[in-house]
């Protein structure tokens, strides 16, 4: 499986993807899942994915081929005028990928699927965070529902719905989607390190900071221990039930 | 969806299922899903089912009908000399409902599938905790899986990993089971209030607490209310990420 979450602060854009890819217990690697185009200044479009490797490759591939190509009639991923117009590229993309892997056409229970996370910043306006179905529609994400998860997403959901603060700091809201990967690590094999995380401050263009937080993190250790010994206290100082 | 735990503890065995049921968002309704059969000094088995209504229904009927019915042929629930053969006998008896239900014969994916726990204690053997599948088979929990999940099982799996210990005294499974139950009620709308609650203490050879747990039980209130706030002080505890 995979586990990618794409949240926004007050502050930007925050993005957490594993890079376990498994066909089959047996046969497992490490792939990375974010993308990240850039144009210092200008824009900055982060794309996570979950699926079929093949079609998030496919669609990766197709974006940056389009995007370096001369003349090509498609529209590129640097020159989109807005992001609703770059989840629209993207959006495409992924249903023409799909379309084409699928001998029965797309369809949204093909064995060929992958969602997607979108989100990014184009000067001129405010970041966006989307997320990208198989059939290539979208939604955008909204004060209520600030985040978006996709692939193995219930094991760290509660905490992220518990926690989250529009106004929290960067250095909250890694320690709130560490705490998100490490319960979803604990309790699903096809989730594993190393993590990949980025942080796109609102009206920077850039990629601010850009890490990869493997077994051996200090920060990644102190989290993984710390939050379970956290529960144990936090549970032990609940009243127990009176009989 | 559903969601039922069985856990075992040195003091007995804890049982919690929740009552919703449904066939799709707009059509809910209250079911118990914990059934018990109880001959006091000599047995009590308790049995929790997910899945198909229909199926799970069936079973219990059926188990329910052969027991009282004089000259049956089939073996009684009441009647079984050990827990390995009250087992034996629920996963044959789901078995033959799935397949008589099931147009083409019992089958792994079957629409009408269920799964079960089973548990309870027989006059000259321990207590013991089984997981019964579709197929008619099952497995029984051990000291390093002593607790089985079914329906719903992801959200209030954390929890339990990190906080079960097998010299738990009763008033704290019943905390942990409601932790567990909060954050899956959260989360998941197919999980719904009331629970039923109950625990077989080892050698009692009765039903000991039998509760259900409704959205006004105060102790619920407190966990419910109380976990939130301890998940937030817990996170707050930890160190922010440095950078």
């Amino acid at each position: 499986m995979t586990y990618c979450v794409g949240l926004k602060i007050d502050r930007g854009l925050v993005f957490m993807s594993d890079t376990r890819t498994n066909a089959g217990m047996d046969s497992i690697s490490t792939f990375k899942k974010m993308h990240v185009w850039e144009q210092p200044g200008e824009r900055v479009i982060v794309l996570m994915s979950a699926g079929n490797l093949a079609t998030t490759q496919a669609v990766v591939s197709l974006l940056d081929e389009r995007n370096k190509a001369v003349g090509d009639r498609h529209e590129k991923l640097l020159e989109t005028p807005s992001m609703y117009q770059t989840v629209r590229l993207v959006g495409d993309t992924v249903k023409e990928v799909i379309a084409h892997a699928s001998p029965d056409g797309e369809k949204a229970d093909s064995y060929f699927n992958a969602s997607f996370i979108l989100g990014g910043q184009i000067k001129g306006s405010p970041p966006r965070l989307f997320m990208i179905y198989p059939e290539g529609n979208f939604i955008e994400s909204t004060d209520d529902t600030p985040f978006f998860q996709i692939g193995e997403t219930k094991y760290g959901k509660p905490i992220i719905i518990r926690a989250y603060d529009r106004a929290m700091s960067l250095a909250e809201t890694v320690k709130l989607l560490l705490v998100s990967f490490d319960s979803t690590l604990k309790s699903n094999l096809s989730v594993g390190l190393p993590l990949d995380l980025l942080f796109l401050e609102q009206d920077a263009f850039k990629v601010g900071l850009n890490r990869r937080i493997g077994q051996d993190d200090p920060y990644y250790r102190t989290i993984s221990d710390g939050w379970s010994s956290a529960l144990k206290i936090a549970f032990s100082n609940l009243p127990d039930f009176p009989g």
